[in-house]
């Protein structure tokens, strides 16, 4: 279950240079490419002619080429020509709204008609020189929710992570979950802690000692339909914590944007952006590849616990505090699954 | 949908060479082996004991032995001996059909009293020294009715063989269909057009200028169940094309046996027969490179259709003229499979 | 179909060294670790918070933990702790009966009531310094019952394994079975034959001749829920067979636990006991090869046999002679189930 009258992440530009690329969407098998203008596109990954993949063809001039026969389709989902056709009668196949920003391409896979770019969920970090992201993508057998409440949930770290950025102090302090509209946030502060190889490293790259206690932050914050950004950091201890000036830590937003691809498997969009050291590439290539080892670690715990899930339906799971953030970002979900659900006629009063 | 009363390659002579081989043809699990005489047999893949594999046995005295307890099992489906048993009462299992010719083994999986050997496709190049052929065996995961579309419409090789016998000029000529009995022929002819790369090496290997305007033809003949032969060549422009002296041209026969599996999988028998150098077996051997590497570019494009089919099984494809082909092979097909269907009873006059 | 109630190996205690063990039996998806005092327990494979499968976590001061988030899992299937949760409301997860002996781990996965670990099956030759043994495991796709037939029938090592302990005068020599209360007896003895290859090198490995003629025999002894534990051996001709002195003979016992993970697969621990030698570890590991390499052999014939099975569930397998091994046993698992079923109750007398 997931909404379709979203925006979600379908891919990253390098995916489509040069190349249409293929993927599944929501359940829709949608092909994106960069049609007229280098505009990106998206229609149905499907040719009106026999069906074969348009993702197998090609763009020319603009226009996306079936690699079967040459038929050649807009990006309105409308036939434009085929060698030696008369293609008006062609029946048309489905588009959908895309847009590049932010350096993502973001898809609406529901409703055409209600689909409004400037519903985009907004990151203020992207496009400013004071920020650096580095990124990745990983296709997991699981419900996007259960990732979703993964990352709403960040004791895991303690154990699923614990070479790398866990620490026994996370599941000792106290979890703070509150909803402020459609926004999920949940906030967890250490203070006067050792600082975990993770942040240790973070600490060096930015210039600082690592041998110091610290205090640290983790604030989670979902936002329909299912994209996590969480604010990280350490100072060293005594600077203000999270409020800190910049020359005493090193903070980071954890990026993750989660788009099902159907029930039970979706692609994980995550990445660091950072405000420290922009400029430092070979810092953003450290960073990524560590945190691409440890969002790797989750996969297989990820695809289990989905297996067993789908063998035990009738098993209530437990709601404790530490799940509250990923239970209210479920009510939100649910709110926008409702809203998607086709209205009762309101009932003729009886004569 | 397949007819199983027809005439179906099920293997090379050198697959089942010094042992039995298992393949499964339209929907009946097989084992071929050379039984008495070298002639070859036959039977269900099935051993009555156990229910065990036969095509894991071996063959002794041209006799099946099972290799799981040793029942030794004859060419129609019946029980010779078993060590220590009785075997007169052992249930039978079925035999099929198989014939040796033109360097193939086929089978009939239908109905075995209807089928004759002289019903075989005639293949005149065959068992002649003035003729070559060389081929392969690919497994494809989609209907074999995908295949006879692609070979019986070869605008195809514009798009999906772009860098071997591509060529823009082939889906801007002309393509005429007609249908002779219950043979399907498509045919196009191109001239004065420049080779594409398969084929300037085809007129090189035949000891003919590369560089010199050429005539081109395909002419593509479907014959039911599923074999589709491909009279293909190109002469130097102005020679007669097709008609051409041999002196002036390079041509050959693509060879295509289509062969059922299961409803969306097939057997890709795909070759090459040429009457040029036909003694020149390293030519023979270069063909069948770039024929092998050319017809593996299929492969993707069909399997993902076939899931793409799958998903909608509602849509309609469209037919257009190229296509034409296909739509008339799929006729004489539904003509064939009609006669399979049981025949209503005439009703009785009511008194 | 398999009985719940019974003793089955799960493992081996080098499974569980240092980490918990995921495994099913009996479709029941258990984990098996080393709890308090380093004594084995097995709960559900399954974490009461969220789902998440237990066998990914570790065990701490005897109790496991769950690497997710932490949830520390009693031997008894009931919470321990969670870092800042009362446990006390959290349900429950099925554990199982296990038990270590003989060098195995022992489960229980039905009824936990009814398991009494008195009645694992008896293994006389273990924990006896004057034996030694030597094992593997594999995991075959078939139904348990047709491992169990394949060893109840040693006719099929003239034929799956003929280069190594199978030879012509097997399935020429006539085979006895025997019920006795619960246990089948299937047993084959040969006189006065060259040894086959396997026991060529046995006869090496106890220091005797390997190029007499010799007596051979093969004891099967079927005992349920699925173990078959086989005597083995060659002397010697003429020196008393089965009865000869230790002096004139290899014999040994093969050993074959079966035990069932879902209707169609089976973890297949395999392996051989002998009393020649027993210190002697080249041996033992030359021994665990060879046999590793034969039992191998038969993957393929079962898991085929299998497959051809299920396609034609209609069929009825023949049962012959050689087969009565496989069918009383399967007389006295059948047994087994019926007494799984609920009993009807009386009915009430209508007045």
């Amino acid at each position: 279950m997931f909404p379709k009258n979203a925006w979600y992440v379908a891919c990253t530009p390098d995916e489509i240079e040069g190349k249409p690329l293929g993927r599944q969407v929501c359940g829709e098998k949608i092909v994106f490419y960069r049609g007229q203008g280098g505009k990106v596109a998206a229609v149905e990954d499907f040719c009106p002619h026999r069906g074969a993949p348009l993702s197998l063809g090609f763009v020319r001039d603009g226009n996306l080429v079936c690699g079967y026969h040459g038929l050649e389709m807009g990006c309105e989902g409308k036939t434009i020509s085929m060698p030696g056709q008369r293609v008006r009668g062609f029946p048309c196949i489905r588009s959908y709204m895309v847009e590049e920003r932010y350096g993502f391409i973001w898809v609406w896979p529901g409703d055409q008609a209600l689909a409004d770019p400037a519903a985009i969920h907004h990151l203020e970090w992207a496009d400013n020189p004071e920020w650096a992201y580095g990124g990745g993508l990983y296709h997991i057998n699981c419900d996007y929710r259960l990732m979703v409440d993964n990352l709403m949930d960040l004791t895991h770290e303690t154990y699923v992570h614990a070479s790398s950025i866990g620490q026994k102090e996370i599941d000792e302090a106290p979890v703070t979950t509150r909803v402020e509209g459609e926004q999920v946030v949940t906030s967890r502060f250490m203070e006067n802690i050792m600082p975990p190889p993770f942040w240790k490293a973070a600490l060096r790259g930015n210039g600082l000692a690592d041998n110091l206690p610290v205090d640290r932050w983790q604030i989670c914050r979902f936002n329909a339909p299912s994209h996590v950004m969480i604010e990280v950091g350490v100072a060293h201890a005594g600077k203000g914590g999270y409020h800190a000036d910049a020359a005493h830590k090193a903070s980071s937003i954890v990026v993750d944007f989660i788009t099902p691809e159907t029930e039970t498997s979706h692609w994980y969009f995550w990445g660091m952006a950072r405000s420290f050291k922009p400029q430092d590439a070979e810092l953003t290539n450290m960073i990524r590849e560590g945190q691409g080892k440890i969002f790797g670690e989750d996969r297989e715990m990820l695809e289990l616990q989905q297996q067993n899930i789908l063998r035990h339906p009738e098993r209530r799971l437990l709601m404790l505090n530490i799940d509250a953030g990923g239970v209210q970002s479920r009510r939100i979900i649910d709110a926008w699954l409702a809203r998607e659900q086709p209205q009762p006629q309101p009932q003729e009063v009886a004569a």
